[in-house]
């Protein structure tokens, strides 16, 4: 069915209330070791950069942390012991996850496939945090990103996606993307230094 | 994750088998009754026409026809009843619906949202037909069409999407949505005509 | 894991609050052709009429009520099909079928196995109904009121089994399915003239 | 739905195709500190040995061994973290936590409440497994064992529930609940010394 269109608010900044936020990082946690994964990775270190500083300032609000990674078909791995094994001197996102290293306090769910709702319990997670607005980060824009945003969407949450603390391979589909996920998901993509969290 | 994006394989046809092979048709009996209504009514009479004859041709075939259909928050209404009111002298569907009208061996899911698997009986109907294939039709192509082909796809699922048997409001979020189905989900968008099916 | 067994509070009576509040009646639209289906439709006699006056009183005070049926693996048939179908001058179940007939305002959820929340928009329905405490009723008691009980429990609604709004083919098999009700989901078993509802 | 009730077969013993059988073991990464927990601890203990033994089988026919645990709440601890944990001197459950230790290549699912299945990957991962016969094991035997058997029925999947690899708070409770699995989900409740596992 079609939906209204039009996304005439200018995104001026976004005032989150940081009791009912809670912040997903999808599939940051990687050794870039598939095709594309040079050129993703070029994408990846602005966007690493400011996520990281979005990070901090949310668990400074109390915020949840949430790290959501695809298990590469690893079913018989941690996912702190997959943490470590991508820093390594020689691993090729090393720089990255060193950036978004995951915290003792934050969470983390291994999704099998591309939608981070998909055979996981997230959706559990989530509503036990009491969550209603989810800010969606990550790699890559135009797939986990998007398919994760439409599974948050059917599920009734709120979305925000700050343009830059999400990367793709290809600018033209992270830029298609972006738009889709404001106009079909009514999500927020303001950048993330315009969001601030109110801690009521 | 990135994945390959080059679709080299020239579109010349389409054979499927039939005994693996079930057809959606999602939310095609409507009034319109809602903003761009009419648009996407204009939009959807010449996909309505090749939808239809997809349809006999894929019932000569045994394949199974499963329309989905939005229960516009109506959770009381059976299907029947639903389509028998939008065939009605004055519904703006009329024409529409008439083509595409359900028969007695048709079967129906309604779903609450856009994804015609989210919170329904699809994927177990499916498995229970032992569907490998699933050709994807109905309205609109970049909304509840894109929704329920991204979850076809993570449930492995082969996709089938005929570019001439689904609709949008707007051409240029049809086209948009019509190359997200063919790069992300290595879906086939050949026309309906190009599309036979085998007994075996 | 144990989880305390002890139900030492006297079950004087339950006042329910009707906003918050849904009924499910399991499987009693049904011709009773299957194996031992003589023995059930004698016990569920008593039961559908102690139920009839329930469903009344809980209509009365706005509470929605809910059928949730087998589909018999007809997937393609509507749900007011076969309740007429079922009402049939040589229907076995006729009478039943007549004491519990569903109404237009009353809602259904076809289920393809035995929990009516596998694979179904039942979870979905009752969040939007915002039902908190779930009343189930119908038949077998020891199996899809056990099994749907089960799943109510797990997403967190407060239950109610009123035991003489349940029915089994063997006295005992009822009986100990209402003890595990009682211990292990920590229902209320009160029988259904004790159930009161307040409109508030 | 009732339904047929007998079990005349003689239970001689159970030989299970190795490459379609997988293997869970519930709740049995635990410290015991709950109420009733001595309680469960000493019955458990006989059930560890046994089962540690048809672990050790399973997994020399190649049979995968899936842990799946209480995550108690804690969503941010890693499986390893918390079995370790569990084997410190003091710990309750050291011995049987030690006879069961998982191994690097055993697969672990955390769950969030009773059944295996609700909120979790399992059922993908039984998918990618091929699994077609589950052998259900570990506490207990009426909660968190009967859930996931209920629901491993509800999915296709062929039971085996050996009688001497689960336990119950209560004797009474592990006699009912395996009597339960026997008639209504039709599983197999042999001791595990008659379970023999053929290579294909």
């Amino acid at each position: 069915m079609p939906e209204d269109v039009n996304m005439t608010r200018k995104e001026a900044g976004k005032r989150l209330t940081a009791r009912s936020t809670a912040i997903l990082l999808l599939d940051v946690i990687t050794d870039f070791e598939f095709e594309d994964g040079d050129k993703l990775l070029r994408n990846s270190l602005p966007m690493a950069r400011k996520l990281s500083r979005l990070k901090a300032r949310a668990k400074k609000s109390g915020i949840p942390v949430i790290y959501v990674n695809d298990n590469f078909g690893k079913w018989q791995e941690d996912f702190k012991t997959m943490s470590d094994h991508f820093m390594r001197a020689e691993a090729k996102g090393r720089q990255i996850v060193t950036l978004l290293q995951p915290e003792a306090d934050d969470y983390y769910v291994l999704k099998p496939h591309r939608s981070a709702f998909y055979s996981t319990t997230l959706e559990l997670l989530l509503r036990d945090l009491k969550t209603k607005t989810l800010i969606v980060t990550g790699v890559t824009t135009d797939i986990c990103v998007l398919f994760t945003a439409n599974d948050a969407y059917m599920r009734g949450f709120d979305l925000v996606v700050p343009s830059d603390c999400v990367a793709a391979v290809e600018p033209n589909h992270k830029r298609q993307a972006i738009e889709f996920i404001k106009r079909v998901l009514k999500a927020d993509t303001v950048p993330s230094d315009k969001i601030t969290f109110a801690r009521r």
